[in-house]
């Protein structure tokens, strides 16, 4: 036998795990405060369930851990908590709509190991099902904003929708079938520059004129209010700009502080609409520490539906307890306030512990009757407080 | 695609949800009370690591889910939450002895699907580890009794020691090789009656005064002294009935409500001490809700030691969530305690939201935009109180 865990995957030791239980409540609670319930289901499904979210197929597919039960059936590791929501909703017609529910869960995929890339990690999501209108896309928004608030995280929340990038680039005459490529390359404006993306785009067959057009829209600096201004002026009234301006404005008075970034990419085949991503602020996690949209096809699909509006956000757990470590000293080894030391009076000592965890405080007491010394080096060790 | 989960697993709907959740709150409240520090670990481990807990080879590991990454690397499901703690013992060496943590986990077995017996459910362990001292087995008793007293659950805690039984065995000439298929037998006692447990005993070879002494002497009727008294009567002084002893006069100290079983058998291989088991009483829940015991040699088989002192107990979950439900009316479908119902106001009314929210009110709001009486449905529907 080899000590070792599974490649890609990760314990969480006391310190950490402490740390950990602390992000995952507060996610709990800001979750509840909003009305969404929790619900589990199991890390172990079929594998044509699992299969069947990207009718296109998709690089996440090949990433499922598969295998087959004694009785040779085909299953695999979830690799998000959205497949398990789509069939839940599918298998229970009646569920009272708008169906707002938590889940936090682990899910697996057998990717290439990076790092801040795990093949087992927590996820942790919020979606309403059931509701097509802005004002769903609104309140997870600001759902988003009091979580981060809550764990004392410095995050911009950015917010575009889906078919803005196309609504642009048709604008200036680049034809339906190049939209994919282009999106995946201005997808890297933020991260390789703006010569990196002129190249590619140019290598793709957009003209110099397209290529300076497109960007200077989507990288237009200003508030809120001039960002959509500029890309109306540009691309006209549309279902998409009034998707934007509705959900902006609700977001105006809800005093919600989030950024709209035309050039946001996010993704190419999942999502229907709205879409945004969270990234902390002068942290080493540069990957988003949450994410979503909307996406109103994939729950229709597995209920024989043209579409069933849902609208929801993931929070990286595992990337935010990166980010989180930055600013709050770990430091907690045990859950432990109070450690209690008999000094050859084990019963007695015992039973005063029993009263104090009786009134509610968290005591550890020495159970190897060991002296003074090695027992205030253990509680100093462990960083008992009393 | 099949609408189906994969076969012997549940899903936990927000109603049921909100009931599982409660519970395991209740847990970690008292494995913090007691000063256990959570840990997590990955749900796939390596297969040699998941097969080296059992020496002998057990029937367990025909259940393991087995599986290869992209690597080819032999991995499983976990199907406990000892494995990992022996693991991750064995691989921090510099852990703070005695290391006491909790791990609530998922685990997975590919056995046959029955009532109460589910291939993936939720594993609630508490551990002690490095400590030899009968307190540590003690504490985990007390640490028992609390988490079913705060649940409102009326269980008996049965306790008695791994050894007794060949002890008494062997006090009556039965051969060392027979003891095994023995105690196989008598662990039936409760559940198939005497009739049934004479017969198989003379059919395994033991003869009918061996019979009589035996189960006259596990059965004899009593308070926990007179049944101590009694079967040290019979089996004499020895290290176990010191080990038992001690514990018992400690757990009289601690007023735990615990009941001396010579009976309890709980197990061949695993355990190397103190076992313990908990059962509803008056309940349609037959099977053990949590059971546990001392195991002095797997850790240190994962070291490469010969011994390594461990005591611990395992909460079954799901059936807990069973025999919960028996007692506790479910009910709620949702966490919110307040429905907002905005009558053309919607974004005045999200700002109220907003502020009860952030007086930790769970709020829940109308999003469609519907009209008065279908929102009261929906309110009623879900049972929000305000």
């Amino acid at each position: 036998m080899n000590l070792e865990r599974s490649r890609g995957t990760r314990d969480f030791l006391p310190e950490e795990q402490i740390v950990k239980q602390e992000i995952l409540d507060k996610l709990r609670l800001v979750f509840e405060l909003y009305g969404y319930s929790p619900l589990d289901s199991p890390g172990l499904e079929r594998l044509d369930v699992l299969s069947s979210k990207y009718a296109g197929g998709s690089g996440i597919l090949k990433e499922i851990f598969s295998l087959k039960d004694q009785g040779g059936r085909e299953l695999g590791l979830r690799y998000d908590l959205t497949v398990p929501l789509a069939r839940i909703v599918a298998m229970n017609p009646n569920l009272k709509l708008p169906f707002k529910r938590y889940h936090i869960g682990e899910v697996w995929r057998d990717g290439p190991v990076a790092s801040a890339r795990y093949r087992q990690f927590t996820q942790c999501d919020a979606d309403i099902v059931g509701c097509a209108s802005m004002a769903a896309d609104a309140e997870v928004l600001c759902l988003a904003r009091r979580v981060f608030d809550l764990l004392n995280l410095d995050v911009k929340i950015k917010v575009s929708n889906r078919k803005l990038l196309n609504d642009v680039l048709s604008k200036f005459g680049v034809a339906q079938a190049k939209h994919m490529d282009a999106i995946l390359s201005l997808d890297k404006l933020e991260k390789s520059g703006r010569a990196v993306v002129d190249r590619e785009l140019l290598e793709k067959g957009l003209n110099q004129d397209q290529v300076d057009s497109v960007i200077g829209c989507l990288c237009f600096t200003g508030g809120n209010k001039e960002k959509l201004a500029h890309v109306q002026k540009i691309v006209g009234d549309s279902e998409t700009i009034n998707d934007i301006k509705e959900l902006f404005s609700m977001l105006d008075a809800f005093k919600a502080d989030v950024e709209f970034d035309p050039s946001l990419a996010r993704g190419l085949t999942y999502y229907t609409g709205t879409i945004f991503e969270v990234l902390m602020q002068r942290s080493e996690v540069k990957s988003s520490v949450a994410g979503g949209g909307r996406y109103d096809k994939i729950i229709g699909q597995f209920m024989g539906k043209e579409g069933f509006p849902a609208v929801g956000i993931s929070f990286g757990v595992d990337r935010i307890y990166d980010a989180y470590l930055e600013n709050h000293k770990a430091g907690k080894k045990t859950v432990a306030d109070v450690y209690v030391i008999p000094i050859k009076t084990f019963s007695y000592s015992f039973i005063v512990a029993e009263e104090l965890r009786s009134s509610g405080i968290k005591v550890d007491i020495d159970l190897l009757q060991r002296g003074p010394s090695k027992n205030l080096q253990y509680a100093n060790a462990l960083k008992i407080p009393y």
